[in-house]
């Protein structure tokens, strides 16, 4: 078990507890960050607590001091637990109130959870045969730009596409591909690398916005724009992008063959890009 | 600070801590009841155990076998901590698993929380002057018939409302008004009560059904069914219900008195009538 950070401690995960009144735990009233360590350096660091602010701005939560002191306090964690290659887990909530009661506490103090996270195993194949993914129907709220904690859909529907053999659940609302369960989605159509736009209904991720530079440096035709359920299964190629599984081609979805049903050629190129871009 | 239970533990409040890798704190993945006592007497505890069992399937989270414990375990509560009005939070997660990945786990054990929570104490004129409410947008999942703990659109909403010098805030989705913050919502329309019907979109709450069983036996129209905005401004009489507010007068919406801008003959009618069925 590793040594984790809790509200100013350094402690084995094993001992770490939070309050049954913590607001985290009775509101989901919390945000969160993975942040991936590369041969202990960071990637793309600046870039998630950014969006840790934002997220913090959009649930009107107040980030302690320890916003600033984040990179120091993951340093000391990386070493006290000897990683080089790595997720670090952030998570601030409203912390402890007492009594429970839906309005914001007068002086609760935010909890504050950094934690080592395993790198997600993929199968072996993943990257040279693709995986499969299956739609179902987007529950989410509409705020998905806040990296909130309010994750059951995301868990049910990650949960129902393993059931059913596949990788990912592409969520779709009103017809429309939002993004995966815990991915975005990027689908070549007509030519052109299409995602939905970094609106309120999908994450703003990290490694969405990093293969969108890589897509402008290779002069890849870009398109920031929605596209359905029809024009996925279309696509040329489809593939999913995150800070854990970084560029994984999706060659099957709904039991359909995507392309020739091979990973496709811009999807590698991106892929080799990414790949690029990390060793730098 | 009260006795509370928490997995087949009766301990302190203070010294009532969960995993930081419980599910509930990581995930949301969690249900929740909140079950009032009159005169050391549980009101509608059956409904309220079943609509626990409902959230469970919806979130396909197993009810280990303290569900048919709960009854004893909230009576003994009752005596540990003296009470004899008081509201019960009843909690569920997950469990706590290692490490944390967005699928269900092979083999936790659900968390089990039961906890005494105050009564709200209500503005001291609310049942005479009608409380006010604000609109604002229902930014929520769409399975919100599963009471989760997925909270954060409804805290910011009640604060929000709050800010605004309101009682509630009164969610709309695309134009349609489906429920309070952490209350359903009734208007009487042309002389019928009319509430949301008990669809994905709203809690089935457990006062919301005792009113409509009341207002059958005094003979009111009845209509379940969606209403705007626009119909809430020019409703006859406006009241919202709750396990923990029970049945409370709204006079003001956005500004605009409702009505003549005093509790209505309706609601005044169900209210006493609540009281009489809370007495019973």
């Amino acid at each position: 078990m590793p040594i984790v950070y809790l509200n100013g401690d350094y402690l084995p995960l094993e001992e770490a507890t939070v309050p049954v009144e913590d607001r985290g735990f009775l509101f989901a009233d919390g945000i969160y960050e993975v942040v991936r360590f590369y041969r202990g350096r960071s990637f793309q660091l600046e870039a998630h607590l950014q969006r840790l602010q934002h997220s913090a701005q959009g649930a009107h939560l107040p980030l302690a001091s320890a916003a600033a002191e984040l990179p120091g306090i993951i340093e000391r964690l990386l070493v006290e637990n000897d990683l080089q290659d790595a997720n670090v887990y952030i998570q601030y909530t409203r912390g402890a109130a007492h009594p429970r009661t839906h309005t914001f506490p007068a002086a609760a103090q935010p909890t504050v959870l950094v934690m080592p996270v395993p790198i997600h195993a993929l199968p072996g194949d993943a990257f040279t045969r693709g995986v499969s993914a299956v739609t179902m129907p987007d529950l989410r709220w509409r705020r998905c730009d806040i990296k909130s904690t309010m994750l059951l859909p995301n868990v049910i529907a990650k949960q129902q596409a393993r059931d059913q053999g596949a990788f990912e659940a592409i969520l779709v609302r009103d017809g429309v591909v939002t993004e995966g369960s815990s991915t975005n989605m990027f689908a070549v159509i007509d030519g052109s690398l299409t995602t939905h736009p970094a609106d309120q209904d999908v994450l703003g991720g990290i490694t969405r916005q990093v293969i969108l530079a890589l897509a402008a440096t290779l002069c890849l035709g870009i398109c920031e724009e929605t596209f359905t359920v029809d024009q996925l299964y279309d696509a040329e190629e489809v593939f999913l992008t995150s800070t854990t599984s970084e560029v994984l081609p999706i060659t099957q979805v709904d039991g359909r063959a995507i392309g020739d049903g091979r990973p496709g050629r811009v999807t590698m190129r991106l892929f080799e890009a990414f790949q690029k871009e990390v060793a730098s």
